[in-house]
C-alpha cells in the first residue's frame, strides 16, 4: 500500500465516472495503477500512462506515477526465464513535487514542466429532467457513458518537437484497436467493454504491445495486439501550442442486475462502445462547458479551499456509484453503496437527497417509489415481550451488486441482532417520510405527493406505534423493536458501526431527533394534502417529542446522553442532524431558536458548545470532527451535515477548533489513508485512515455547504 | 506460488469445462483457489470449499485444501481495525497424504476418510454432429454451459451424522440465492454470470455470508446476501450413505467478441444461467453415463498410467479453451491458446486435428472455411533481394481474447523479425493442406474438398513458388520468405520460442519433412478429386523433396541438421513429426519402411537412434524428452506426437531411457511447476517448471497413443 510510503503528501485517487454508468475511470493516488473499473469496489488495475517527451529531458519519458512498470509479458511468449525479463526503460517516474493538481468540480487536471504539460479529465453533470421525457438527442447527450478529457503541451517556446502519451495496460484484460469495431479513430479497447480514443490527426501516434515505451514488435500496422499495453501518442511541432481531445467510454448492452433483469438505460441509446466513444467525441466541447462552468460556481462558492477539495472529491465518487437502469421503458435509478455495492441503501438516499434534489429530483421520487412498491413491509412489534401490530416500513436496501433482493428484503439486515447487520426498521420508516416530504416540499411535486398520501399516513401511524401501541403511554420518542429482529434482537440506526452511542434505536437521542424532523416535515405535507387533522396531530406529537428529549438534558453534564437508557453518558454530534430538514426547506417555524422549539435549541446549544472540544467531539489528536465522543470512527458525510445545521443553526457553538477541522478532514481525504479508495467515509479519527466506507457516494453531502 | 513449498507433491489444478463455453471451473493445485473462470489466462481466484464434517474429528470440518482462509471481510462492514479481523475456524485442512485423487478422463474424484467421504466433478464430451444440424434438444444437451458432479458419505457405520460442504467465495464478486432469479434450488450464483446449484431437498442447507464455518449473521431465509463466501451443506444420518447432485453452470448472453461480434452458440437454446443450473441438474445422469464411458475407455486403453494421466489432464483443459459462438445462423468454432488466448491458431489447429476428428470433425471444418474466407491472404516472397510473386498462405491465428483482428491479418505477426513474433506463411500454408486433406479423407467429406479444390490447387502453387520461383530450380525446400516479413526479416516456424535450431523455416528440417507429410497428402488429395497430373506432380515434388532432405544428412554424427544453413548441428526430434500425417490416413506407400521413402527412413532411424539418448535429446537431468537437444525449453504437445511417430515407425529408437520419459512427462504436469497452470505446454526440460503455453489446449495430440 502507498499509504505507508510518506502518508503527509497529497496521494488521492479520484474516480472520474459517467452519469448512471456504474463505473470509473479512477487516478490520482502517487505509485498506483487504477483506470477502468466497471461497477468495482474500489479503483481498477490497470497501468495509467500519461506523460510527455522533451529533448531537455534527455528524451525520456516523463510520467505521472500512476502505473507500476510491467514486467514485460513478452517472456510468456518467448519461453524466456521470467527473472530475465527487462521491464520498461526510457521513463522517469514524476515526484509529486514535479506537477501540480487541481480538482474541480467537474474536473481533475495535471500540469507540469512550469504549466506547459497539461492532462484533465472530466466528468460534467447538470440538471437533468426525468430521462423518460427525454428526447433521444437529450438521452444521448445526458446518459452517455462517456468521460472526456484532454492532453496538451505548450511548446511555443520549445526548439524540438515534444511527444505526449496517453494510455493504459492490463494483462489480464487485452486491448484491440477501436478501428477494428468499425470506428475510424485512434484509440483501444478492452472487448466490448470499455477503450478510448481521440481525433484522427496526423498528430497521433498508437502503440500496443508488450512495452509502451520502446514498443518491439510491429505487425503491418504498427500495433501487436497481443501485447495488453496501449498508449496513443501525440506530437507537438516546435513553436506550437497543441491540445488534444480525449474520450473514455464504458459499455455494457446486456442485462446487468438480476432479482430484477434489466439493462443500463444508456442501452436503448447506444449501440456499442463505439457508438458511445464516436458520441462523446463529436460532443467534447459541450461537455467541457458544462464542466467548466460546475468548476467556475464551485471556485466563487463562499468556502474555503478544504471545502472546495471536499465538495469536489465527493462529487466524483458519487458518480462513480450512480447506475441508471431502464425497466419496462421507464428509468430505473439505482445508487451503489461505494465498496458495499449495496443498491440504494436508503441511509444513502436520505444523505444524498440535498444533491439530487439539485441535480436529478426525479432520481428521488423513483427511488421512493420502489421503496413503496417493492421495498415496503408491514411488520408487528415487540412490546412487553409480545408481537404486537407494527405498521409500514421499508428496507435498509435494495439489494447488492446489481443483484436486487426479494421484495420485502435488504441484502444487509440480518435477525436476532443488536448491533451491526440488524433491522433498521424506525430509521427508514423516518427515511421514507424525510425523502418524500422534502423532495414534493422542494420540487412543488404535491401530484406526487397526493398519490402517495396513503403511504405518508401510514409511515404517521407506524411512528406512533413504535412509540407506544398505546396512545395514552405515548412520548415520541421510538421505544419498541421491530418483530424482524426477533425476540432477542433489537433495532439499530445507521450508525451501527459506531459504538452503542448512535447503534442502538431504542432510546436513542440521534434518532429521537430525527424523528421530531420528520414529524415537523409531516405537519407541513398533511397541511399541504389539506389534511387537518393529521397536521395538527403531527405538529402535537413533535411538540410532545421536543419535550421529551428535553427532559433528557443532563444538568450536570450540560449535554445529552447518547442513548436515554443504561446511564450512557455518551456525547454525539448528530444530536442535531434531524434539523436539517426543516431547515433546508426553509420552515421557519421549526427552526427559529426562539421559536417553539426554544427550549430544545438552548438545551441543544449547550450541548453542542460542550462537546465540539478536542478530546470530547474534536479528536484530541487530529483535531477532526468525532460523531461521538466514545468512538474513533467518524463519519465524513455526515459530518457535513452536522457543520452544515451547526454553522446554520448553532454558530455559537463554532470554535476555532471547529472550525480549523476543515483542513484536517480534506487532509484526511487527500493523502493515501483514505486517497487510495477515492472518497471515504468512514475514517479513524485519530490516524484519518479510512475503516470502511471506501469509494463512497455519500460525500455529497457537503452540497449544503453552498447554501450557506 | 505453491510451487516452491514442496515440488514432489502431486498437485496441479485441473479445468472442469463445458464444450465451448470457454469457461472452466479450475480446482486441484493444494493450497491454492480456483473456481468459475469465464475466458481467463489461468485459474480464477476463488476459494472452493470442499469437505466434511463427522463426530470422530472433534467436528471440525475436514476441507480439501482449496481455498486461502479469507480474512472476514465484516470488518469493513463494522469499522473495526483489521487487524483484529478474526480469519475462519472450525475447519481443518486435509494434508495431500488424507486423500487420493483420480483424474478421469471425463472424470476428477477426491475420496478421503478410507473412501467413505468422496467429491467428484465431470466434463463428459463425446462425438458430436454439426451444432447446425442439430435439434434443439440435442443441442441443449451438447452445448449446455454446465458441469455436473457430485459429493457423497458413506455413513453407514457411522453413529452420528455427518455433514458435507460444497461452496466458493470471492470478494470482489459477491453472490446471490439462484432462487431470486425464479429458479426453485439451492444454490449460489455470481450475478448472471456463473453459479452453482443441487436438487432440492430436506438435508440441504445454504450458507452465504463472511464465513461459511461460522455464519455469524443470518437473515429471515437463513443467508446474508452481502458475506461474498457460499456453500451447499448436506446432512448424511448415521446408518446411510448418501451422494448429492452438483450443477456448475456459465453464462454469457450478449456478444462477446469484437472485430465480428457474435454470441456463444449456447446463448440460442439457453436463456439464462437459471435455465443452465436447471437443464444440467435435470440431465445430469445422462451427463454421468457419459463421462463414465470416457473414463472406462481411457482405464482399458493399452497405455500406462503417466500416459492416462496426461491423456486425461490434457482433454481437460482442451475443453477449457473451446468457444464455440453463433454467427449468421451457423456455428463458429474458435479454440483459445490457452494462457495467450489467440483464437484459432493454426499451430494448435493442425495438431488438435486428431482429437477434433474424433469428436466434432466439423469444427476442423469450419476452422478451415474460415481461413480460407477471411484469414488467408496471398503474398510476395523475397527472391534475390526482390519482389516476386508468392501465393496463398493463411494467418497465424484470428485474433486474441475474443477479438478477431482484420481480415487477412493475425494477432501474433509482426513484421521485419527473424525470431519470435515473425510471419510464418510456411507454416500456415503447410497446415491449410495437411488440416484439409486429413479432414476430407478421414471423414470422406470429399464434396467439401471438391468445394476447396481451388484452394488446394492454389496452395500447392504457393508450396512450390516458396521452394523457388524458378521451376527448374526446385529441390522441394521452402527456401524464399514471405515479403510480409520485410525485406529485413525472415519467416519463423511454430517453433518460434525454442533456439534457432527449429525457430527458422528456410531450410529448416522439421519444415521440409512436414512439407514432405504435405505433398503426400496432396497427392492423395488431387487423386481423390481426379486430377490425375497435380496427384502425379505432388508425387513428384515428394520424391524430389525426399530425396533433398536425404542428402542433409551428416555421415560424421549420423544426424540430421536442424537447419540446412551456416553450419547448424543441432539435433532435433520433429524431423519425424511431418510423417504423422499420412501414418494417420494409413497412407501405406509413404509410411513402409521399406517403401519409396525407405532410403530417408534408413536415415531418420539413425538419427532418432542417435539423439534420443541422455544428453542429446533425452534431457540428462529429467530424462524427458526435449525437442531440440540445443534447449531446454521443450513442448509436451509436440513430444506426445514424436512419441507416436516414433513408436509406430521407428520403434528400433525406442530405448528404455526413452520409454522411461513417460513418467518425467507425466510428472512435470501434476506437479505444481506447471499443476499451478492446469496443463502446460512449453516446459524447463531441466526443472519441469513451466516457461510459457499455460493452461493449455495442445495436449490432446496425447489422444495419438490410443490409435496405437
Amino acid at each position: 500500500m502507498t499509504a505507508s510510503a510518506n502518508p503527509a503528501v497529497e496521494s488521492f485517487h479520484t474516480q472520474h465516472a459517467p452519469f448512471g454508468a456504474f463505473a470509473s475511470f479512477s487516478i490520482g493516488l502517487v505509485g498506483s495503477p487504477g483506470g477502468f473499473g466497471q461497477s468495482l469496489r474500489g479503483a481498477g488495475r490497470q497501468n495509467v500512462y500519461v506523460g510527455y517527451r522533451t529533448a531537455d529531458r534527455g528524451a525520456l519519458w516523463q510520467m505521472l506515477p500512476f502505473f507500476r512498470p510491467p514486467q514485460s509479458n513478452e517472456v510468456a511468449f518467448t519461453g524466456a526465464d521470467p527473472g530475465n525479463s527487462v521491464a520498461p526503460s526510457g521513463f522517469e517516474m514524476l515526484e509529486p513535487a514535479r506537477y501540480e493538481r487541481t480538482l474541480g468540480w467537474a474536473s481533475d487536471t495535471w500540469r507540469a514542466e512550469s504549466g506547459r504539460f497539461g492532462f484533465s479529465l472530466l466528468s460534467p453533470f447538470s440538471q437533468l429532467p426525468d430521462p423518460a421525457t427525454l428526447s433521444r438527442t437529450a438521452a444521448r447527450f445526458a446518459l452517455a457513458p462517456v468521460v472526456t478529457g484532454w492532453i496538451e503541451f505548450d511548446n511555443r517556446t520549445g526548439k524540438t518537437p515534444v511527444e505526449l502519451m496517453f494510455g493504459v495496460g492490463e494483462l489480464d484484460r487485452l486491448q484491440r484497436p477501436v478501428q477494428d469495431a468499425g470506428l475510424d479513430l485512434p484509440g483501444f479497447a478492452v472487448g466490448p467493454d470499455f477503450g478510448y480514443a481521440t481525433a484522427r490527426s496526423s498528430a497521433v501516434g498508437q502503440r500496443l504491445g508488450f512495452d509502451v515505451f520502446a514498443p518491439k514488435f510491429r505487425d503491418y500496422r504498427g500495433v501487436h495486439v497481443i501485447g495488453g499495453e496501449s498508449a496513443l501518442t501525440f506530437a507537438v511541432p516546435a513553436g506550437q501550442r497543441k491540445r488534444f481531445p480525449l474520450v473514455l467510454g464504458f459499455y455494457q448492452g446486456a442485462d446487468v442486475t438480476t432479482g430484477i433483469p434489466v439493462r443500463y438505460a444508456y442501452a436503448q441509446f447506444f449501440k456499442n462502445l463505439e457508438d458511445v466513444l464516436a458520441h462523446g467525441l463529436a460532443n467534447r466541447a459541450k461537455y467541457e462547458k458544462i464542466a467548466a462552468q460546475r468548476d467556475r460556481e464551485l471556485a466563487r462558492a463562499k468556502l474555503d479551499a478544504d471545502q472546495k477539495f471536499l465538495v469536489a472529491q465527493a462529487a466524483h465518487s458519487y458518480l462513480g456509484s450512480t447506475e441508471l437502469l431502464w425497466y419496462k421503458g421507464k428509468p430505473l435509478w439505482v445508487v451503489n453503496e461505494g465498496e458495499y455495492r449495496m443498491m440504494n441503501t436508503f441511509d444513502l438516499t436520505v444523505d444524498q437527497l440535498f444533491w439530487e434534489l439539485e441535480w436529478t429530483p426525479w432520481a428521488v421520487r423513483n427511488v421512493l417509489d420502489q421503496f413503496v412498491d417493492r421495498y415496503s413491509y408491514t411488520d408487528k412489534i415487540v412490546a412487553g415481550g409480545k408481537l404486537v401490530p407494527g405498521g409500514i416500513s421499508f428496507t435498509h436496501d435494495m439489494g447488492v451488486l446489481n443483484h436486487f433482493t426479494p421484495a420485502g428484503h435488504s441484502s444487509y439486515e440480518c435477525d436476532h441482532l443488536h448491533g451491526c447487520f440488524s433491522h433498521m426498521t424506525m430509521e427508514q420508516l423516518l427515511n421514507w417520510v424525510l425523502c418524500a416530504v422534502t423532495y414534493a416540499e422542494k420540487t412543488g411535486d404535491v401530484k406526487w405527493l397526493r398519490r402517495r398520501q396513503s403511504v405518508l399516513l401510514a409511515c404517521a401511524e407506524s411512528m406512533r406505534r413504535r412509540d407506544n401501541p398505546d396512545p395514552k403511554k405515548r412520548d415520541g420518542v421510538m421505544k419498541h423493536d421491530s418483530a424482524r429482529c426477533g425476540l432477542d434482537g433489537s433495532e439499530i440506526t445507521t450508525y451501527d458501526s459506531l459504538d452503542v452511542s448512535l447503534g442502538q434505536a431504542r432510546n436513542n437521542l440521534y434518532l429521537s431527533v430525527k424523528t421530531l424532523g420528520a414529524w415537523v416535515l409531516l405537519e407541513q405535507a398533511f397541511k399541504r394534502l389539506g389534511l387537518k387533522d393529521d397536521s395538527a396531530a403531527a405538529r402535537a406529537t413533535a411538540d410532545l417529542l421536543a419535550k421529551t428529549v428535553a427532559t433528557k438534558f443532563e444538568p450536570d453534564t450540560q449535554s445529552f446522553p447518547a442513548v436515554f437508557e443504561k446511564g450512557n453518558r455518551s456525547r454525539i454530534i448528530p444530536a442535531v442532524e434531524g434539523f436539517v430538514y426543516p431547515l433546508y426547506l426553509g420552515i421557519k417555524g421549526a427552526t427559529d431558536r426562539k421559536g417553539r422549539f426554544a427550549a430544545l435549541f438552548d438545551l441543544l446549544s449547550k450541548h453542542l458548545c460542550g462537546i465540539l472540544q478536542p478530546g470530547v467531539c474534536l479528536d484530541g489528536k487530529s483535531g477532526g470532527w468525532k460523531m461521538s465522543s466514545t468512538s474513533t470512527n467518524t463519519w465524513f458525510s455526515k459530518i457535513a451535515i452536522s457543520q452544515h445545521v451547526v454553522r446554520e443553526l448553532f454558530p455559537e457553538a463554532m470554535t476555532d477548533a471547529a472550525r480549523a477541522a476543515d483542513r484536517v478532514h480534506a487532509d484526511w481525504q487527500r493523502r493515501p489513508g483514505c486517497g487510495e479508495h477515492a472518497m471515504c467515509d468512514q475514517i479513524n479519527s485519530e490516524t484519518g485512515v479510512t475503516c470502511g466506507s471506501r469509494y463512497y457516494p455519500r460525500g455529497v453531502t457537503t452540497i449544503l455547504w453552498l447554501r450557506e
